[in-house]
C-alpha cells in the first residue's frame, strides 16, 4: 500500500474514533471519493503578497490542487482542490473582545489542519472562539465537496457535501448534507441533511430543515455513491473553463478592472463581464456576462451568471445566481442557489438578506422585496411568501414564530443585527468602503490582493511517496 | 533604497574586499546588467523526483528564472535565471578516493551559494575537492552571463560572461571572458579573456589562448557594456522560443521520446527533431532539426541545429552545434561554438574531443578527421592543422608541444585518458550506457529524470522586498 492510502485509511480511522457515540462510519461515504491516482494531477499553490503575514508548513501531506493563503500548517492530512484563506487572521498584539472579556492575542494566528481530509472545501475565517485565538484548528475531520468551514475550529467531525459550518466551534459531530450550521459550540450532535440553524445561545434560534424529498433533486449524498443532483451537475458542466485559467502561467486580466479592484487570476471571467470599483472576485469564482456594482464582491465557488449586482453586494463562498438582478446591498449566503431563468428573472430587491443555503429556483418571475429576509426552499410565490419576512416585521418579533419548516425563538431585532453587522464586516474586509479617489478609507482584500503572485507546488510524481508532498516551509 | 539594491550593493562589495590585491572593481561591470525591475518578472523554479535527495532552502534571495534540483542553500543572494543542478551530490556514506587517501563523505553533500550574484549561470557538479566533500561552496562571487561553475568551489571572484570553471577550487581570482579554467586549486589569479587552461599539476598543463582581436566579434566585455558579439546575438536570436516553455504550466512531448530518454520539458524542441534511447536533453537546451543518436546528451544552454550526433555524444553545457554532422562518441566541450552553414557544413569524425570553449567557424565544408582533439579558433583547414592533433599523437607526446596559440607540458598520454574517463563518466551519469532492452546496466539522469515534476516560485510582487522571495525550505 502506498504511504498516501494508509494516510487516508489512518484518518478515517481517527475520524471514526471521535465519532464512536454517534455511531457513524465515514468510510463508505468518502472510499471512493478521492482516489489515491487523482492526487498527483492538479499542483497546489500558495499566493504571496506584502500585505499579509505569510507562514506556510506542509508535512506528510496530499495537497492536490489546493490554494492556500496566509499563515496555515498542514500535518499528515488530504487535501483536494481546497481552499485555504488566511487572510483574515487575528494579529499577535490584537485585543478580542467577548462579552465582557478583552483577551489579548499572544502570537499571530494560524490556521492549524490536522490529520483531515478535506474535498474541494473552504476554509476562511474569521473565527470567534475565545478559546483559541491563536490556532484555528481543523483536525481528524474529512469534509466533502463543497463544504465551507468558515472561522469554525472543527475536531472530530464529518461535514457532507455543500454543507456549512460557520463561527461555531464543533466536537465529534457530523455536519449533514447541505446544512448550515452557525451556532457558537456544539458537541456529538448528528445534524439532518438540509438543517439550517442559527443560533446565539440565550439570544436567538432561528432552525429551519428542508423538506428532504425536495432537497434531493438538488444534491443527495448516500455512502457508496459520489454526491449526486443538480448543484453537482451545474458546477461540472462549468469545469472545463477552470482547466485553461489553471492551464496557464500567466493570464493577462481578459476585462478591464478599476485600480480599486481584484480580479483574481484563478477566477473564469466569460463574456460581457463588468466590474466596478471595490470589487473583488475570489479565485474559483465565475464570472459570466455578469454586471457587478461598485463594492460588489464574488468569493470562492461563487457563479454570476446573466445576473447584475447593484453595488455593495455580498456573494459568500459558493453561492450561484443566474438570471438574476439584485438591487444594492443584497447578501446572499453560502451555497445559496439562486436559479431565474430567460423567461422568468428573478429580481432581489435592495437591502435583502438571502440566508445561507437557501434555493431560489423559479419558472415564472420573481422579485424578493426590498429589506426581506429569504430563507429555504422557494420555487414560487407562494413559497417566497412563506419562506421569507421583511427585516421590520422580524425586528419586531421578540419571542417565537413559526412559518413553514421555520422556527424561531428569541430576540428578532437581535438576529436582524447580528447579520447586518455580519454583513458590514465583510463588506469592509473585502473593500467595498474604500474611498478610490482620496484613495482614502479602510483597505480591503480588493485592494491588498491585487499584487498577489502564485506559487505552485507538486507532490512526489512516482513511488512510495506518490502523491504525497515533500515538507514545505515558507516564512517571511 | 529597497532591500535587492541593498543585497546588490554588498555583494559586490565583498566581491571587490576579495579582489582588493588584483586591484579589481566589479561594479562597473555588472552594475547595469541585472535591474531591480527585471527581478520579479520571471517564476524561479525546482525539480521533484523520486530518485534525488531533496533539501532546498532559500533566503533572503532574489531568484529569478532560476533551477533548482537536488540539495541546495542560498543565502543573501541573487541569482538570475542560473540554473543549480544537484543530481550528482555526494551521499553521507560514499567513499571519495583522491590519491591515496580514502575520504568517508559524512554527511549528504549541498550547493552553498551565499553573498553571490549569478547570472544566466549554470552550477553542476560533481565536485572533485578532496577538502570539502560535503559542501560545494560558492561564496562571494560574481558571474556574468553564461558563465559555467562545474564542480568548482568559488570564493572571492569574478567570472566574465561565457567563462568555465571546471573541477577546479578558485579564491579570489578573476575569470576573463570566454576562459576556461580546469586547474585543480588556483588563487588570487586575474586570467585574461579567451585563455583555455587545463592542468593536472605535476603532470600535464594545457595552455591555449585566443587571439583577443579575433575573439571579440565573437563575445567582448568591457565595464558599462552588456557583453556583446555573436554569441549574445545567437541567444537573443532563440529567446523567444524559450518564452513560450515558460508560459505553459503542462507541456506535452512534442515528438515521440523512447522510455529510457528524457526530454525535459523547459527545453525547446523545433521541427524535424529526433530522440533515441538513452538520450538526454536538459532543461534550457534548444533543438532544431536535430537527430540524437542513441546515447546522446543536450546539456543546459545547448543549441543544437540542423545537426546529427551519432550516438554517445556529449554536448555539454553551452555548447552550440549548427549545420554539422557529429559522429560516434564525439565530445563537445562547455560553451564550444560549432559553425557550419548549409553550403559548407561541419563534420566531426567519431571519438573526437572538442576542447571546452573551442570555436569553428567554417565557410567552406570542413571535414575534422576521426580521432582528434580540436582547440581554439578554427575557421579554416589550415586553422585545424594548426589547432588540432591526434589522439594517438597526442599520447606519444612526452614533454613538451607547441602549435599556434598552445603550449603543451607533460604528459600527453595521462592528458588522453583524464579526458577519455571524464567523458565516460559523463555518459554513465547520463545513462547513456543503460541497457534499455533488458532494463540493465547503471542509470543515469536520461532514466531518472523521467518522473519529474516542476515547483514554481516567485518574489514579493511589491513593497519594500520587491523581487526578493520568502524564505522557502523544502525537505523530504
Amino acid at each position: 500500500m502506498k504511504e498516501i492510502e494508509k494516510l487516508f485509511v489512518r484518518i478515517v480511522q481517527r475520524v471514526n474514533i471521535n465519532l464512536r457515540e454517534l455511531e457513524f462510519n465515514v468510510l463508505p461515504y468518502v472510499k471512493d471519493l478521492i482516489p489515491a491516482a487523482q492526487m498527483n494531477k492538479f499542483y497546489a499553490f500558495y499566493g504571496i503578497t506584502p500585505h499579509l503575514p505569510l507562514s506556510l508548513q506542509f508535512r506528510n501531506s496530499g495537497l492536490a490542487g489546493s490554494y492556500f493563503l496566509g499563515r496555515c500548517r498542514v500535518t499528515d492530512s488530504l487535501l483536494y482542490k481546497t481552499d485555504i484563506r488566511g487572510d483574515e487572521l487575528k494579529k499577535k498584539g490584537d485585543v478580542f473582545q467577548f462579552q465582557n472579556f478583552k483577551i489579548p492575542v499572544s502570537r499571530d494566528e494560524e490556521i492549524v489542519i490536522e490529520d483531515s481530509v478535506l474535498i474541494k472545501t473552504l476554509v476562511h475565517n474569521f473565527s470567534h472562539d475565545p478559546e483559541t485565538l491563536e490556532d484555528f484548528s481543523i483536525k481528524d475531520t474529512v469534509s466533502a465537496h463543497y463544504a465551507n468551514i468558515h472561522g469554525a475550529p472543527t475536531e472530530g467531525c464529518f461535514l457532507g457535501p455543500f454543507s456549512t459550518v460557520d463561527q461555531t466551534t464543533i466536537h465529534d459531530c457530523v455536519i449533514g448534507t447541505f446544512s448550515y450550521i452557525q451556532a457558537g459550540e456544539i458537541n456529538h450532535l448528528n445534524i439532518e441533511p438540509g438543517t439550517v440553524w442559527v443560533r446565539k445561545p440565550g439570544v436567538f434560534n432561528f432552525l429551519y430543515r428542508y423538506p428532504l424529498d425536495q432537497l434531493s433533486p438538488y444534491i443527495y449524498f448516500a455512502p457508496g455513491i459520489a454526491p449526486q443532483g443538480m448543484f453537482i451537475d451545474f458546477v461540472k458542466d462549468r469545469q472545463e473553463a477552470f482547466q485553461r485559467v489553471f492551464e496557464m502561467v500567466h493570464i493577462d486580466q481578459p476585462i478591464p478592472v478599476p485600480a480599486s479592484a481584484t480580479l483574481d487570476r484563478y477566477a473564469v471571467v466569460k463574456s460581457k463581464t463588468e466590474i466596478s470599483e471595490n470589487v473583488l472576485v475570489s479565485q474559483r469564482a465565475y464570472l459570466q456576462n455578469a454586471t457587478l456594482g461598485k463594492g460588489a464582491n464574488a468569493q470562492e465557488n461563487c457563479y454570476i451568471i446573466n445576473s447584475s449586482l447593484e453595488g455593495n453586494n455580498v456573494t459568500a463562498h459558493g453561492a450561484k445566481i443566474i438570471e438574476a438582478d439584485m438591487g444594492r446591498n443584497v447578501f446572499v449566503g453560502f451555497n445559496s442557489f439562486l436559479l431565474g431563468r430567460p423567461e422568468s428573472r428573478l429580481k432581489i430587491g435592495k437591502d435583502c438578506i438571502i440566508m445561507p443555503h437557501t434555493i431560489i429556483d423559479v419558472r415564472k418571475p420573481l422579485m424578493v422585496p426590498p429589506g426581506h429576509i429569504v430563507w429555504g426552499l422557494v420555487t414560487s410565490r407562494e413559497e417566497l411568501e412563506c419562506n421569507s419576512i421583511s427585516i421590520d416585521a422580524m425586528s419586531k418579533t421578540t419571542n417565537r414564530l413559526t412559518k413553514g419548516n421555520l422556527l424561531f425563538e428569541g430576540d428578532g431585532a437581535r438576529f436582524v443585527s447580528a447579520f447586518q453587522d455580519r454583513i458590514h464586516h465583510i463588506l469592509e474586509a473585502n473593500g467595498a468602503f474604500y474611498n478610490c479617489k482620496d484613495k482614502k478609507g479602510p483597505k480591503g482584500h480588493a485592494q491588498k490582493h491585487q499584487n498577489m503572485v502564485f506559487n505552485t507546488i507538486q507532490p512526489y510524481p512516482k513511488g512510495r511517496l506518490e502523491g504525497l508532498y515533500p515538507t514545505i516551509m515558507i516564512q517571511p
